[in-house]
This record gives C-alpha cells, structure tokens and sequence, in this order.
C-alpha cells in the first residue's frame, strides 16, 4: 500500500524558485571578473535563469547533454548552473587548476556540448580548442563592452547572448533522479573519473547540509562560499544558500586575503567556507594589518585537514566559530561537520580542541562504518582506526561510464580511501589515507598522528611518514624530516622527542634528514613520490 | 541520463537509526500514564522499537496492515510508532477526541487489525469492543503490575507482550512512498477522511521541517512537544526529533498549566509545542503562580490562530520568541512558521506583533497560491485575500480509499478550505474558512476581521459575524453579539466603534444580541449551527 501524498520531484530548480518567491529580493552580490561588485537578488537570478533555459533549449540542448563551466563564483555562474538544471541538462563544472591534458580528457569524456568560460580563463579554450571536438559553443561570461577578441569562432558574450531570450519559457519536469550535475575527482593515479549528481541527491543533500549544527543557512545568514563551485559540487552551496534565502556573497577571483577580508567586512558576511590555504592567507593578512572579524559568525574549513592552530586562532583569537567538515566529491560533497554536541558543549581550551580538530559527525541520511581490510566492522571507541566507509541518498554509487568499476561492497558503501577512528559520540577523525596509512605485524600505524608529532620538535620545519618493507613485520615507518634552517637536530633527538608520546610499536624505525620534500600542486605531501624514492631503502639491522 | 548517486530509500526508521548512531545517549523522556517520570535514551527507543517490529512481525502484522493507537505522547507510544514502521505496517493515530461513532467509523475505515492504547483510554475500547470487528489484538502500553482486570480478552500489557521478542531482527526495507503512517480530518461535516502519510513524505517533511528558521531543531535542544501524536500527524515531532537528536520531553496525559509547567522547569525545555489552549492554561498558572520561564527559547503555536495578546505575553513579558505556524493534518502538518526574515528583523512593538500574528512563511518545497473562486490567481499585496492552495511532497492528493474525490486543482495544488492574503515577502495570513467568507456583490468579506474587531468593544464579551443572504449583494454580515455581564451595549455603539476601522462596504447590515454563542468541543465558534438558526433571517429594509 503506498501513501497517498502528492508526486512532487525533487527538483533543482524548485530551489530557485523557491528563493525567488520567499526571498526575491535577497542580494546575490558578486565581485565580478572584470572588477567591481555587482549586486542582484535571488528573483533576478531565477528570472534569468529562465531565459539561459530557453536560450539553451534555442539551441537544441536537451535533457541529459553535458553542458561545462569553467569559471569563478558569480552571479552569472550560478544562472548558468540553474537555466542548464531547467532543461534538465548536466551542469559539469571543471576545476581550472587540472593540468590541460587533464581537462582535455575530460571534456572528452563527458562528451561536453557547450561550455561557459570566465574571462580568466578563455586563453585556456582558445590554446585547447582543438582538442575539444564535442564542443559547439563556447559562452564567454562577461558582456560585449568586455569581450575581447578570440581566435574561437564559436565564442559569444553572455549577456548578449541572454539577450537572444525573452523569458517566456517553462522549466521543463522530469524524474527526480535524472542526473543533474557531474564532477571529476582528479585521483593521484589513472585518469579523473565523473561523479554524476541527480537532481534528487542535490535536494536531499542541501536540506541535510542545512540542518542545524550542520552548515545551518538561515535567511538572516550573509554566506560567502570562497569554495569555487568547481570543487566537489561546490560544497552544494549553489543549492543551499538560495533554499535558506541565506544572503549569497560570491567572491569571484580574487582568494587572496586582502580581498576576502574586504568583502567579509564591507558586506557583513555572517558563515564563510572554503579550504585550509584560503584561511591561513586570510589570518596572515589579519595579523598583519590588525583587522578583526565582528561580524564574522563561523567558518566551515573542509577540503584538507583543519590544522589545530588555525582553529585556535579563529575561535580565541577572533571569536569566530570553527566547522570543521569533512567530504569528498563522491559525497555531494558533506560527510560530517565537527559542530559540539551536549556531550562536548561545556568542554574548554585543549580539551576543546581536541574536539574541533576531528572532523565531526554526520548529519542524517550519512551512514558511516569503519572496517578492517576484510570488511570486519571495527568498534567506535576514538582510537581503532580502519577503513572508513559511507552509504547514502548522495554519495556514489558509481562513475560516469562505468570507470573504475563495482565501488560498492556488498552492503552498499563506498570506500572513502580515508582510514578513521570514530569515538562513542560517532564523532568521526580522519587517521590517514588508506594508501598511506603503515600495516606492521597486521596492525595498521597512522603516518598523519606520527608526522603531527615529529613537527612538534622545534627544529623540525616538515616530517613525512610512509611504510618501507621489512622482513619481519611487512612495513615499519621510516620518518623523513626536513630541519628548519640554521637547525640539525639528531635522530636520537627526534626519537628522544617522540618516545613516550605513541605507542612504541609506532615508534619509527629510523630517520633520514632531506633538505626538501615533494608537493603536489595543492601543498599535499606526495608520499608517492617519497615510497618511490625510498622504494630500496632498508632498516638497519 | 540519471545520476548516480546510491538507492537509499526515505525510510522512517531511518531516523530512529540515526538517533540511536549518533544521539544515542540523548534522554527521551515521558511523564508516564502511570505517574512516575520515566527516563530512556534513543539507543534504548531504537531497541525496543525493533523489539516491537520483531513482536509484530511474529503475530503475522505485515506491509500495508493498518495498526492503531489511541495513546498520549510517551517513550511507548513512540517505540510502537517505530516498531509499527519497521515492518512497513502503518500507524494509524487516533484522536481520543472524537465522538465514540467518529471512533468507531475511523477504526473500520481503516481497517485496523491491532491497537495500542494507554490505561487512560481502556475502557473506552471495552465500552466499544463490539464495534470494531476487525481488531484482533489490543496491547495495553503498560506492565503487568498496572495492568487492570479488563473484559477484552485479546487485550495483554505491553512490557510483557514486548518481552517475548529478543531483538534479533532487522528492519524490513520497501519503497520509499509505501505508506507509513494515517490520520483522520475531523471535518465539520460528513465522516473523517484519513490521510495517508509515506515514508518518503514524512522524512522529507522532517528535513523541512528542521530548517533554520521553522522548527529548526538541533541536538542542544529540548523539545517538549505538547501537541499529541494523534494531532495531525503529531506535528512530525516524532522524527524531526530524533533526526536532529534533540532531547525529547514526553508530556504523557497531563496538560494542565501547573504540568506542563512542572515538566518546562525540571527538564529545562528549550522549543515546546502546542494549540493556543494549552498556552493560555499554562499563562493562567504563570500569572496566578508567579512563575517565569527562562530556559524556554521558542514556542511553537499552531493549530488555530494564535491570539495577539498572547504573542504578545510570550514575547515581552517571559522573553519566549513565539513560532506561529500554520499547517493541516493534510500537510504532515507544517505550511509555514512565521519567523522573522531579514525584511521584518527590526521591527519592535505593535509593528513586529503584526507581523507575528501572521501565520507565516513556508519552507522550501511548499508552494502556495491565493486564487478566486474561478481558479484565477490573486496578487500577494498583505491585502487581496482568496482560496489558499498548497502543493508539495508531503500535502495530500487523495483520502484514503478516495473518499472526497478528486482533491486537486487542474495544477496539482490542494485546497486548503482556508481563505488568506500573502504579502509581498510571502507571509501568509488567514483570513477565514472559505465556507465563513461573505461573498458581497462579488467581493469577499473576512468574518474572522469584524469578529477581532467587535471584540475590541469594551462591553462585548463574544462577537460571531456570519453571511446572510441578500436580495442584492447575494450574502451580507450580519453581527452576533453576546455582551459582558452587566452590560447592555446598542447596535449603534457597537456599530460607531467598528466605523472607520474597516472599508465601509464591509461593515455589518445589522447586529443582533445573544445570551450564548454555539461552540464545537475545541472552542471554535459553530458558524453552520449559526447560519442555520439566522437561516430565515431578514435585514431591515
């Protein structure tokens, strides 16, 4: 017997709608790519939204057609991202910082008809177009007083080009799991595989990222997301904000901390989000200037491991609340957020960071286990750390075509390639990269606990940690420290330093000094790269 | 092309998992039927649950069978609502209100095999037993100590009859829109149509209903809610609750002010929940008491319109924010809360108690509409009032077994039998009933507007407006009066009084005297009884 409620599909586009007749005339305020603040309303942005709908439809874009931006976040981006919903077309938003062969293969991949450019990056197009046989236009986001001339013959001005449509246009309906949106996570091996969002997933998912202790938007919230809507679905803020009638501050292209301190200021931004780097450019830009944050009411800082000074410094220095969030592309992207429960509220100082610094728990609809490598549930206790694994309306069930296979076990969830630990509370900490994490004698030793650790020395600048082979035990840790200039600390002191500290099975069984460890372009250390180069190295006897 | 995100159904216990997961120390606690404060946690809830979907999937109880419960809101009645939704049975709550015949009819209407029913209301089935032929069980929610000598001899205490499940069942899992849950409207005339609740309805209605800004609830607060489960789906309370893992105050059978106040003060409830009745007992004990209320946050009054006065008590003399919101048990109850968005933040005094005696503003993913009686939209101005329609996931298309026909206007929306006006930022405000409206040459006149404002007079005690047939306009109002003891004021005071405080079209055609005015058994005025005693009435030449 099935209920009798009304067959109402969890669409996209009801979000701006929603925004639209609830909260018309609520600022989406942008710094646009050409320069200045722009200011428009969520009943604009709908109503334009529409016409990028019929513009599109104009064309003969259809449902299911990849459609791809490659841009910063405006106004203009998220209409772009709406009208492509309407017609139940597949916004795919590519991150700009790939490598070009990269974004060439994926294009190709999503077989991408059309894509919308910021300025920023039209040179990029032009140099690549011929490696973009799928694409047939090419949107340039800007007017025709900025459009600069280009060698693409298939390129035209946005707003002209919106110009073409009168509004009088429906969005179209459909099933609520057609696919709304795609993203490629850009594994460190093999080629970037797509996550393909529905438009169920993104409804589901920004009512449970809204919930409160959660990201928490409410119509009296002024949210920032510096997160460009190019990484992991945009952390679903696209969605979120408008459904809250939360004020939308987009920053466009300018990170760095002068300018996003101007517009937390000038614009009274109350909840902001982005990753680690962004913050710690903004807190160097405070110090040196010795502004503050008043208005400022929390920060979500996801994307990399939140470090524990930065929480520090953000909730005592200046009172701004710290969310520490944890998700993946695979995710929609949230997995948990680190907000207090009665059970942590009365907690102060370190005991209270302690807290903070895991990455939290979920909100409903996020189901989380951790196992051991043959799938055995591992208990909740805050330390037996495994393979974390997670099941849900919006997380993958698989890749765009397939790639990559069955990533599913056999109850339904996905492994996140995270190794955690989970304590009685379900407060969930992030231990290492299953990759990465050091298998001795059957137990597993996380090299993140052990290179948090090492740094702690005072003369040690940078600590690595990767599993070598060994005879007796399969891997046992090699720490590699780079010392801090003028310094050269000894191995027995970095050992003095850590012993008592971790247990003494985890204690390292030898310390090589490097005057540099590799990176990857985001600052992540490339613990590849260092097992490759220690690949013969072997443990004193 | 869909997406590819995993199949993970909208399932209600779902929420009950995730309490018990993640909040499941959090208390869950009941003023029991028998007397004593009982205390649980949603582990425990969440055990005992699936001990009740165990027990009942042992007596045969399957997918689709209808369970009833006639029962007060504590820790049982919730474990039974659970237990019920494990197996994909349904719940179908009673309202102990009802005439025995109302009872009666729902309970063969809907075809109810079992019944879960408190001590308080035992004998009411004993009374009855003969007219519900299809009951084949009745669990009594209480032990075998207080278990009374009944002459049902079906009927066994549940403690015991839970006892003999050992827990060692899973969930059943279904389609998300199986139904779930069942509620009968006590409509004015004709028989109680049920309304048929899915899974799918009531867990997205509970992720709406927790938005910031709505319920809102998180895991810091403490939520009594005062409203019965059998109340219009029990406000969805019972899900959005343990979804949010707040604590949860389970009032049990005692409403009066001293109770309810006892139950507020002790368990240091944060968000409460109830119809204005309740508000004004608890006020009552409040100003006879000497009492203040300073761990409560937010009320949340709905139900029936929320007097001015009392907003106005809440607000500036306990320092309590009010949540007036508005639903129908055809709506898994919520339509709107009036919250203050960013357009009506600052206002303070009379300015803001407008506002807040509005019934509000509506979450993502319910659509409203004001239209005239030909189905023509009317515009949202805070004045232009007509028939308010409602489309959504979780409002009504159809009563159970079709009773009622077809529900739905040609676009998919709901009548809601209300008649209101809609600002410009969306705040909703019932006018009156549409079966109450005048409809005067035309133009419609709020019966519910002259009655506030009769009552104003000084020497009324009670004011009812009804329309009564015209030769010219159709239908004009006429006013009933029934004055305060000891006075006798003329149609020409009262008359004087109302001039100028509304449109003159819309003033009385006559005002007649009454010593009493006709009430339903919860206090709202009888206008049909009204309309038939004025039925011959006819206004002076």
């Amino acid at each position: 017997m099935l209920g009798l409620m009304q067959d109402w599909p969890l669409l996209c586009h009801r979000v701006i709608d929603h925004a639209a007749t609830y909260h018309g005339k609520r600022e989406v305020i942008s710094r646009s790519v050409e320069g200045p603040i722009h200011r428009t309303n969520y009943a604009e942005v709908r109503a334009r939204s529409l016409k990028v709908a019929q513009r599109l439809d104009m064309m003969g874009m259809k449902l299911g057609d990849r459609i791809a931006t490659l841009a910063w976040n405006t106004w203009r981006h998220l209409e772009a991202w709406y009208g492509i919903l309407g017609i139940g077309a597949i916004y795919h938003t590519i991150n700009p910082r790939l490598f070009p062969e990269q974004i060439a293969y994926i294009v190709n991949h999503a077989e991408d008809r059309m894509i919308f450019v910021d300025l920023t990056f039209l040179p990029l197009i032009e140099k690549m177009a011929a490696h973009f046989p799928t694409l047939e236009h090419v949107i340039v986001l800007t007017d025709a007083a900025h459009m600069p001339a280009t060698t693409l013959k298939n390129a035209v001005p946005y707003e002209e080009w919106l110009a073409e449509a009168d509004g009088d246009f429906a969005w179209k309906s459909f099933d609520e799991n057609t696919a709304a949106g795609m993203c490629y996570t850009s594994g460190t091996t093999g080629n970037p595989k797509g996550v393909v969002y529905s438009h169920r997933s993104n409804v589901i998912h920004s009512l449970v990222a809204n919930q409160p202790g959660m990201v928490g938007l409410s119509p009296s919230d002024v949210i920032m997301p510096v997160v460009p809507l190019f990484h992991a679905n945009g952390w679903s803020l696209a969605f979120s904000a408008p459904m809250a009638g939360a004020t939308l501050m987009m920053p466009g292209a300018k990170m760095d901390g002068a300018s996003i301190y101007e517009l937390l200021d000038t614009e009274k931004v109350t909840v902001t989000a982005a990753v680690p780097t962004v913050w710690l450019m903004l807190l160097q830009y405070l110090e040196q200037s010795g502004k503050t944050l008043p208005k400022l009411e929390r920060v979500i800082i996801g994307g990399a491991a939140c470090p524990r000074a930065m929480i520090k410094v953000f909730e005592e220095v200046y009172g701004v609340d710290v969310l520490h969030a944890w998700g993946m592309t695979e995710m929609s992207p949230l997995g948990t957020v680190c907000s207090l429960k009665p059970e942590y509220s009365g907690l102060k100082g370190d005991a209270k960071l302690d807290v903070l610094s895991k990455q939290g728990h979920p909100p409903f609809s996020v189901e989380m286990k951790i196992t051991d490598d043959l799938g055995t549930e591992l208990p909740w206790d805050g330390k037996t750390f495994g393979r974390l694994k997670v099941r849900g309306p919006a997380i993958a069930k698989a890749y765009f075509k397939g790639e990559g296979g069955e990533i599913l076990d056999e109850d339904g969830f996905f492994d996140t390639g995270d190794v955690a630990h989970i304590d009685e509370f379900g407060y969930m900490q992030i231990t290492d990269r299953a990759k990465d994490v050091i298998k001795s004698g059957g137990e597993w030793i996380s090299t993140i606990d052990l290179e948090n650790l090492a740094v702690g020395h005072p003369d040690v600048a940078e600590a690595a940690v990767i599993g070598v082979a060994h005879p007796k035990w399969d891997e046992r840790p090699l720490l590699v420290i780079v010392a801090k200039e003028g310094r050269a600390p000894t191995k027995e002191e970095i050992l003095g330093f850590m012993e008592g500290k971790v247990a003494k099975w985890w204690m390292p069984d030898e310390v090589v000094f490097v005057p540099e460890i590799p990176h990857t372009a985001t600052g992540k250390i490339q613990k590849m790269t260092l097992r490759e180069r220690f690949a013969d190295f072997r443990f004193p006897e």
